[in-house]
């Protein structure tokens, strides 16, 4: 018997699936909610790549770091702005983001409403870096990235 | 220089990013157009997964098809039905719909509006098989499937 199904949404919840903390340690991110909705449940060991979802309240954001592999972000709830390394980006329903290997990259809900994005990441994939002092001085050098990042 | 960016949306279209035919040859689907948003595009060589949108207009469909890969299918748009080997299920937005491997399925925009999703791949992926006589004498066993499916 085929493992298809459909993981049906409610608002922005899905079912079955349970809203979790961001993170389990650190505080350097804030007001940010984790759904992992497809790859890591029972019978979805097929799936090469993980779907979560995560939502950003007002002010809110994730946490500043990097990896080597790669995230596929797609923005399905409000509006807010994104660091890609030297760079400040705003983002809106449905845009795409790609997070390419080894940038820093911060997610902001600087809206009325929560940001809420769709990453898609590999089953496999390395832990993600927090920054050292000379990357932050490097970014920093960016006066768009000095007035949004968050530490 | 990191190859991160920003793909914006505007409606259902995203920028730079054709809208093309669903297939190149074949009869078994109807009023379907493709985009390829992120994965096969320069420099973006090192995402494992690509992401591309379908949609499908009022009364058309996808071709019924399986495959050894998984489809990761979250729909952004409108609602529509999927067939699932021997189920027809309710799709509607943001429902997440997991296509397991070697599952006949095929999505139809039954509402009044198109049906839009986001379909996610493997890079690294088997073609799709269309259906034989026996596996349409089984799936046409559920009369659901049998009022439904269109080959």
């Amino acid at each position: 018997m085929s493992k298809a199904k459909v993981i049906r949404a409610k608002g922005y919840t899905w079912e079955n699936v349970p809203v979790r903390e961001y993170k389990n340690e650190g505080n350097h991110y804030k007001d940010i909610t984790r759904q992992t909705i497809l790859g890591e449940g029972e019978g979805e060991e097929a799936v090469n790549s993980i779907t979560r979802y995560f939502e950003i309240q007002p002010g809110g954001h994730s946490t500043l770091e990097r990896h080597e592999h790669t995230h596929t972000v797609v923005i399905i709830r409000g509006a807010g702005e994104v660091i890609l390394e030297d760079r400040v980006e705003p983002v809106a329903l449905h845009d795409v983001v790609y997070i390419a290997p080894d940038t820093f990259h911060q997610f902001h809900a600087t809206g009325d409403e929560p940001l809420g994005f769709l990453c898609i990441v590999d089953r496999i994939r390395d832990r993600p870096r927090l920054p050292e002092a000379e990357d932050l001085n490097r970014l920093m050098a960016s006066e768009a990235v000095a007035k949004r990042l968050k530490v």
